[in-house]
């Protein structure tokens, strides 16, 4: 598997690099980015894997997040992938425009699309589950056996349920701002209607309640939460995500912040805790 | 003068507001934004001011400048006006859709234009320099004994020049990879031609190394300046400050970053530091 350079730029002494490749998960060229920290000769890294929302490329965070410090001050390499295949050509994008900003390119949902026309290109599943990591494990200076996983919104649902899905693979989870529940908001239902099918026993594999009520679980989870969030009672709805840990005697930290909102400058007030976090249990 | 709230978000604790207003010295609406840090009641905080390089409005600063947490830590209010008036059917706007990058909209470059048609609305040297001022001591809680500026690029040629025209209204004076000689540079020659005409004695005003040459001082000057910049041997040219200070036994502190190149994401690495030194004279 070969990557092309987008531009690589060094940022608190290490490098930002944005790359292309032909991804065979959803048959369209796939970019991500990958910022590495400073670090010795042939010394390898803890990485984290950072899920981006609703409209968000793989460039979003990297300007917006502001986790270049804290990740060169803990020595950790974060990935951040797009959040669907693109394409103005894209075989099964109804909308060649992509007009809906919650369905199609820019909202892959994380998820394998069984249903035409999605089917074809839409697995986000298989490309961050799979593809990605055996790509970036052969290509940069990363120890796979300490791997993190956070997200935003709708990435910080691909977190929680690429997580919950692979049990024991990611030593520390987080999420900012996350859909906890497709199955009960409507986002998630006209993604998961869409791309799965009208058969709701399918959509558990993509809910995270859904998931740990069927018996998944995380050992390290960290939740932050706005509560000045505009989408949070009709679209992210946490409380059923501390009802579905208090049920299952799970261990989880889920923050509300006061005040904050849905935007990246919330995230990036507490990126750097949530580094730390990660980091204190990546380098235990 | 009254101002319109355009945005309001919580961030690392404080406020980061977007505003707008009818410009007297534009003479068209400007947008400008502002992050305040929590404070006490009643207390007045220092500002610090963010002029931003060619192509930006108010915004990539607020997104991509990393500010506010060392602003939140310090107690210090950032100021980021646009770079330029703006405005489809703006008169003087030969080219409607602003083809040029470096020149007209989004390139103001801190000048008060003398030439028609820039000379109707392009006065943004009397904008930053007096109606913003008196409008930001006005709506906001700022200390305007307590001022530094800084800028980036475009930026950094106005906060040099801004200060150096302006003796003793600023404590502190920062740049990231700033434009040292428009006089001397095809960016600079380009703007300032145009604007302020052929007479090369008018353009003297608007170089901060012709500015030192000709009695100005800054007490507390720095500058950061990436060696990887593809802008620094052609448009930069950050020797020649060093020439002009050296020459003028002014005290000044300009560091050359290896690998750096002209992006935020170098500005980004080195603004805590930055704001940590203006801090400590702001503070003193």
């Amino acid at each position: 598997m070969s990557i092309e350079t987008v531009s690589e730029t060094k940022c608190f002494g290490g490098n930002q690099g944005v790359y292309k490749h032909d991804s065979e998960a959803t048959g369209t060229p796939m970019t991500f980015q990958v910022f590495v920290p400073e670090h010795r000769e042939g010394e390898k890294l803890p990485v984290l894997w950072w899920l981006s929302g609703l409209t968000c490329t793989h460039e979003n965070a990297m300007i917006k997040c502001h986790y270049h410090e804290a990740c060169a001050e803990h020595g950790i390499i974060l990935v951040g992938p797009d959040t669907s295949p693109r394409g103005p050509d894209l075989e099964g994008n109804e909308v060649p425009d992509d007009e809906a900003y919650d369905f199609g390119q820019g909202a892959g949902f994380y998820v394998n699309a069984t249903q035409e026309p999605w089917s074809k290109h839409f697995h986000m599943r298989s490309y961050v589950e799979e593809e990605l990591p055996a790509l970036v494990a052969e290509n940069f200076p990363v120890d796979m056996e300490r791997q993190g996983i956070s997200g935003h919104s709708m990435g910080g649902h691909g977190a929680l349920t690429v997580s919950l899905r692979n049990s024991g693979r990611f030593r520390s989870t987080s999420a900012f701002s996350p859909i906890v529940s497709p199955m009960n908001c409507p986002w998630g239902e006209k993604a998961l209607s869409n791309y799965i099918g009208e058969d709701r026993a399918d959509w558990r594999e993509y809910d995270a309640c859904a998931l740990i009520e069927d018996g998944a679980r995380i050992d390290h989870l960290l939740v932050e939460q706005g509560r000045a969030d505009n989408f949070l009672d009709e679209q992210l709805k946490t409380w059923l995500l501390e009802d579905a840990v208090r049920e299952a005697g799970m261990n989880a930290a889920i923050s509300m912040q006061e005040g904050y909102d849905h935007s990246y400058f919330f995230v990036s007030t507490f990126i750097a805790e949530h580094i730390k976090w990660h980091a204190e249990r990546l380098k235990a």
